[in-house]
């Protein structure tokens, strides 16, 4: 056994409703096998939001979350009202943390459809925590339309598509699959999809495949067990997650990691249960498998796997809290089931015990940054402006929108083509597509001629004689490919 | 008993593959129950492609499904190839079926897990069908940074909740309710869920609520009986339904009603399963389920009672193709597994017999349409521009592009944030953001002035002078109201 070289701090913030009890039923596990680490306690929950703090946090909490790198989170909540926003978002966001990744396994004692089919579940879903429609970049176009842009970036899809090949290596994964909608977002999740096979190409050893979406999700609740590590953009994560969540008995029995290069947060992400709150029968559990990972994490494989042996062993044995396990046999309270998996420290439970890996000691981030990271990626392209997309509002037909476009247009653009919600509508279309009064008008350069951003500024000007231009978006050539899409019918 | 007024003709593509045979032993079904049916048979699949034809239909084809208003389709395959857009999706975009029904029903004799615990599974997903990234509008803004436009409108919103409630109340339904993520993308989202509320008024006898798509599917696999109608957006309800399909038993038993104002689509949506095809051992279970839901949406409800009752019975009774179905009672073929079914017709099921409701006629939709519908919801707002979002190129510091834009705002503008990826990097941030090569720079009136188009062109030529200006987005204020989203952190 490899001695770990020190003590570790980490912060602790307990959050709200039952949050303080499950948190002390796990700082009590974890000191009673003897974890290395100290604990930082810091303020931050609805409680902080209700003294007057904006974002639900001290400063002294944010200071010492930042100079220790890594926090262990109690649910919290967020007061209802415009304007605030989720603490647990604001966390994820401010420090970055890219990677989400919850593990699923079958716990013995914890009856599911599945469990009760005789399915083992053991599926690691790595979620994208930045990008996608969870930029919350939104803006009403017309009265009508509503537009939320779904952004995907390639170093954004690098750096969780890099970690999660990595862990899935470390934990001995064989397969791993990219999750995706490429068929229909070709653009966007055709981006992902590509960075997972360039990546794919660094860990020979992995098999990678990947699979559409709904198709995943299909195949989840039929044959869960064919899956090991999956890898996702965010909304898709979301969803697969917390259906995965459902095949293990739900949130209170999965695990949370936000990872990011400089601070990393474990949570449990079920409710505060305030119906529940002082009563001491909460179920510990979601918390425990997050600390558990977070052990894993920091390098204490050996301190982790004596717990969650005796976790699993006392799940097996029947004992159980009050929200699961055998009405038959009666259940405990919070710090009793915390008391019966350190009783059972050193028990081997007879489904899945896990090996105790070798430690290795993580160095802690003990740097400030000085300015933030850019992230870039290599490409270099030879890129050229070839026109613009007009977005517009009118309630006219097609044929009248495409006139006046074309009176516009002044010998350097052509109008290519007219589309309402992303069906083309002139030149040519069908008279069953419905509009809204929110049309596309896409310019591009007569005969392909190199556009400049001069050339867009004297035709929004032309353009907005008749209209009102609710957006634009350029049109890039990049190594002689179009870097846009075509209209449906175009 | 109603005696339908008239025998009707529908258009019927057999489709690739499979097709055909499945489509024969549904037709043979529904002759043999003598359905008041003439069928048109129409042109249209891959092998229309491979004749030449770019949609992968004929123009009589198409007239004739125009003319006709139902189309009862078989599974076909795209070809490969770039530019080649699905024929699935296009049929559904250019006739504009805006609703996507699939009911999903336990069928005793398929066995799944759900079947195994003793789940009864009987919910119906109606999902958007033209909106949301399906519109396939998008643009790499970078190298790095890729856009697919999200659009949720509120016509197209109340077209399609306004059909589930319809639908929901006509089968007697308990309980609508809506997935959705408007926790995340608050006004896209919210604007459906909004909707969704306004026409919930309407119908005092339903039962209305709404639930977060992720914890919608989370319980789905736990508590999957506790639904009944489901309403959701285009993304979310794809990958609902195929969830749903998954606790049936497969797409091998999941029904597909495309729904619009003129033209309908019944169709299969499992693959061609070129593997088997010209064997006469393909399921045809989905496909005539499929062709259940055209009969109810015709009005003939007695023989699409009859029908479903025997297919039920004769699962019951253990007759099953070679895909599902007990092992040890040996399979049989396409066509005897319709026979079987028109054996039994007059049997009824042990498990949910149905009862034959009344009969209604359904007119046909007999018109030419004149022009494209526009879809305009009576919004009136009192509506001002206040300012622009200028998405810019840059892999500078944000103090150094804030900077650069503060150079440009000329008395007119402020600059009210700088943001990347969706989270405010200046005037306050955090350090730990990391960025991508793209800003968001939000300008807005000084002192809330109003602002026009030319005012916006004058600053979108000073700020070029600085920045390749990738899109913009005006900023509108209705009713007083901001009709757009904050940054994470402004």
């Amino acid at each position: 056994m490899q001695i770990l070289k020190t003590m570790r701090t980490i912060a602790v913030a307990k959050g709200d409703g039952i949050g303080p009890e499950i948190m002390d039923a796990v700082l009590n596990i974890f000191n009673a096998a003897e974890v290395p680490l100290d604990y930082k306690v810091v303020d931050m929950g609805k409680w902080v939001f209700d003294k007057g703090f904006s974002n639900g946090m001290t400063v002294e909490a944010q200071e010492s979350i930042e100079s220790l790198g890594i926090l262990f989170k109690g649910p919290m909540e967020t007061p209802k009202g415009k304007g605030v926003k989720s603490i647990n978002v604001t966390a994820r966001k401010t420090w970055n943390t890219y990677a989400n990744k919850r593990t699923f396994q079958t716990l013995y004692g914890v009856d599911t459809v599945f469990s009760k089919a005789g399915i083992p579940i053991d599926v690691t879903i790595v979620r994208e925590n930045i990008e996608d429609t969870y930029g919350g970049i939104e803006h009403m176009l017309t009265h009508d339309v509503a537009l939320s842009r779904r952004f995907i970036t390639r170093p954004g899809s690098m750096q969780v598509i890099k970690y999660a090949f990595e862990m899935a290596k470390k934990k001995g994964a064989k397969r791993i699959t990219c999750g995706h909608k490429a068929n229909i977002m070709k653009i966007t999740d055709g981006l992902f999809l590509e960075v997972f096979y360039e990546i794919a190409k660094e860990y020979p050893e992995l098999k990678a495949d990947d699979v559409i979406v709904d198709d995943l999700c299909m195949k989840l609740v039929t044959r869960p067990d064919v899956f090991d590590v999956v890898v996702l953009t965010n909304l898709q994560g979301d969803i697969v997650s917390d259906l995965c969540a459902g095949l293990v008995g739900g949130l209170g029995f999965a695990p949370s990691a936000n990872i990011g290069d400089h601070i990393s947060i474990f949570e449990a992400v079920h409710g505060t249960a305030p119906d529940i709150t002082g009563k001491n029968i909460a179920n510990p559990t979601a918390l425990l498998l997050s600390g558990l990972a977070m052990l894993r994490h920091l390098g204490y494989m050996e301190k982790a796997a004596i717990i969650e042996n005796a976790l699993q062993y006392t799940l097996e044995s029947g004992i159980h809290t009050g929200d699961f396990g055998n009405k038959e046999i009666p259940s405990v309270n919070t710090t009793d089931f915390a008391q019966a998996i350190i009783n059972n420290f050193g028990k081997i439970p007879s489904h899945n015990p896990r090996p105790a890996l070798a430690n290795h000691y993580v160095t802690p981030t003990m740097f400030k940054l000085q300015k933030n990271p850019m992230l870039m990626s290599q490409e270099m392209q030879e890129e050229m402006i070839v026109g613009v997309d007009m977005f517009v509002e009118s309630n006219e037909q097609p044929l009248a929108v495409a006139e006046k476009c074309l009176k516009h247009t002044n010998g350097i653009f052509k109008l290519v083509t007219v589309s309402n919600r992303g069906t083309q509508v002139w030149p040519t279309g069908s008279v069953f597509t419905n509009l809204v009064n929110q049309y596309r008008c896409r310019f591009e350069g007569v005969d392909g001629t190199v556009i400049t951003q001069q050339e867009i500024v004297l035709l929004y000007t032309r353009i907005m004689a008749d209209f009102k231009i609710c957006s634009t978006e350029l049109l890039n050539m990049w190594n002689g490919t179009k870097a846009y899409s075509l209209a449906q019918g175009q």
